[in-house]
């Protein structure tokens, strides 16, 4: 069973064709400034650079195609023809609390991901202009509909809801939802493949830091709790995005600056985060190497970032009354040694102890705490595309069972 | 050396006349709806309930006055005249960053703390006002302000600086302050006094649970971190206030409910809260009423005010590398014994446990924890009156000290 997995941002595009069966990514790449005039266009074959070129693209539909055209072509193709293309996959990010689960994509579960858009406005419109691309070229192959907020729906009552007015969780929908789902739920499991311990049975913290970062406890094979909320602006500190704030500081901010709503929402999408703490960029790479020079602020933004990631994790600890796992993920969370390090500094009392030497690895599977740390701590690389397959794989199988158990009926 | 402590909300007063020498407390009261048409009005001597009237009082001058005049009646008097007044101390709120300690009230005090209005609205003109009704009254008397905010300016940059645009911070003293200060200092110096402990090599979190609750980490004398920040309206959810929410929240909501931001800055101070969860009270005591009686947002309330203190809790130990005495404080930490046990439920991997027996206890100073518990956990009844009658005492020593310096000189 071969699936086409689509990841679709509002200006990108990310893409595999995994072979189901044995897990191996038979093509994969990116399109990336979709919205502007020259975009950029990478196909690889079997992870081997095969394309890269600009070239004008007018929208994702034209985006998808020319994968598509690559997919099937003589000289850098893969497969005969779009019939050897069994399910398409598509990341979405917000199916609010209507999906705990993967689905299959009716005309109904696209009509409810519109109803989402307000929840994600950033995100939720390109996902679907992926899908409705994706039935128009493909129509006949079934599209699989995989959510970044599902896995967040096993959070108990107690988790999701704040302490607001209780209609604008009624009428609003204003609850914690939680993303990077997919992430969250791959590393954790893959944490406790590796371990050869029942997921089910226990503690699990996983990390995603990337530009957008959050946590996620996952207690028992549910989740109990996650740093993103309503919005992906809560919790840890970001590339641009500041993490938890006093609350009380925005309609202070807007009377005194005299900001808009729009204004006040682009300064804590757009404008903060470790972008403002360094005044240098929201690349930590770039903020790292101004630390090492010296520079006070960007040494700053790295101290405040760290410490958010360690308070999350003994809260989370608290939360489930111990840990056993503790999993770094993404950009930052696979490649940047020294981040793991000053996170996991001092935290013996927590049982966690991190070998210095095992932790100077980046983007590979590895185990980074001592033998006498009581928690085992992992880097493990994500991979959001393959759990998409797979749950793809899973909804067509069940799918088809339901159909057959009609039939005998 | 009589202190007289003021502590002026906005439609309320608490005094108290200590003899600071043996910490005796002389006279104390309240008088409370100030603002409304018939106002009450206590008088205590020694403790012991000697007036209570209902009276139309104008306004925080007028109030002062009358229980200026008790304190000196033939009848109910413990003085003879104002000059046995040797000091005036007041709470203040909010110092913003100008002071890091107590200070004798001078003209340019006066202007630095009315600088100060917009940053706490509801409590910096009260405080003012009866600073300004005092020094009328008793001219010849000196006054010493303490601040709220005094305790926690020893915080380090990573723990009051947001992660927003950094002219907020510099232009609009948005960072963290936290209150409750003299709370805060009072149990967790107290703790280290009975422990027979160097509170500077101690790590202490003390959690103020009232109807407005705040939790602080101190660090060998220090304050690393506490959960209120630009304004009381972070950290724990309280009796009408959120605590921590996604800052994603406020914009989205102004935009649906089409709310000023006027209203959106009331439903949070106001309307949120464990009275939103419950839609019962705000006073824990009905709310536990009702949760025993089988009353579920109830008992959901309950559940998301523990889980949030345990989380501080996991988090500020994370944060110090470990804990040695936990402090609980306020009407809900001195008197809810469910409560307490509800947050220290499940703390073992902390090294916290809780003895249920030796938790069976209001408003007392008690050991909490059982002996084969590696923190100790008290119960320590707050005495902010007290610790504002210490600083003014040493503000004075200090002054006259100075003085004689520079006679000598």
């Amino acid at each position: 069973m071969n699936i086409f997995v689509l990841n679709c941002g509002s200006s990108s595009l990310k893409y595999q064709l995994i072979n189901i069966e044995n897990e191996e990514v038979i093509a994969n790449g990116l399109v990336e400034k979709i919205t502007e005039s020259i975009s950029d266009f990478k196909y690889y074959r079997k992870n081997n650079l095969e394309l890269e070129f600009e070239l004008e693209i007018t929208d994702h539909k034209n985006a998808i195609q020319l994968v598509l055209e690559r997919l099937i072509s003589e000289e850098h193709g893969v497969i005969e023809n779009f019939s050897e293309i069994d399910v398409v996959g598509h990341r979405v990010v917000h199916a609010g609390e209507k999906f705990s689960g993967s689905v299959l994509i009716t005309k109904e579960v696209i009509a409810a991901l519109k109803e989402n858009i307000k929840l994600a406005p950033l995100h939720n419109p390109a996902n679907i202009v992926g899908i409705e691309a994706s039935k128009k070229l493909m129509p006949k192959t079934p599209d699989v509909g995989v959510f970044d907020t599902a896995f967040h729906q096993s959070m108990p009552e107690e988790a999701y809801l704040y302490a607001l007015p209780y209609d604008w969780y009624q009428e609003n929908g204003v609850r914690r939802y939680g993303f990077h789902g997919t992430s969250h739920k791959y590393v954790s499991e893959r944490g406790a493949e590796i371990l050869n311990k029942d997921y089910n049975k226990l503690k699990i913290i996983s990390c995603h830091l990337g530009n957008g970062s959050s946590i996620t406890a996952i207690k028992e094979g549910k989740v109990i709790d996650t740093s993103m909320g309503f919005t992906p602006l809560e919790g840890l500190v970001m590339g641009t995005r500041p993490g938890d704030i006093d609350p009380g500081i925005i309609p202070y901010i807007m009377q005194e600056r005299n900001l808009s709503i729009e204004e006040v929402d682009k300064k804590l999408n757009n404008q903060s985060g470790v972008l403002a703490l360094s005044s240098i960029s929201n690349d930590f790479r770039e903020i790292l190497e101004a630390a090492e020079k010296g520079n006070k602020r960007a040494k700053l933004a790295i101290d405040i970032f760290c410490r958010r990631v360690k308070k999350y994790i003994g809260s989370y600890a608290a939360l489930m009354g111990g840990l056993d796992l503790l999993v770094f993920t993404a950009g930052i969370g696979e490649n940047a040694v020294q981040i793991r390090s000053k996170i996991l500094s001092e935290l013996e009392y927590f049982g966690i102890l991190i070998d210095e030497e095992k932790n100077n690895i980046k983007a590979k599977e590895a185990k980074i705490s001592s033998k006498r740390s009581i928690v085992d701590v992992y880097v493990i690389p994500t991979n959001e595309e393959l759990v998409i397959a797979r749950e793809a794989k899973k909804v067509m199988e069940k799918y088809i069972e339901d159909i057959v158990k009609d039939l005998i009926k």
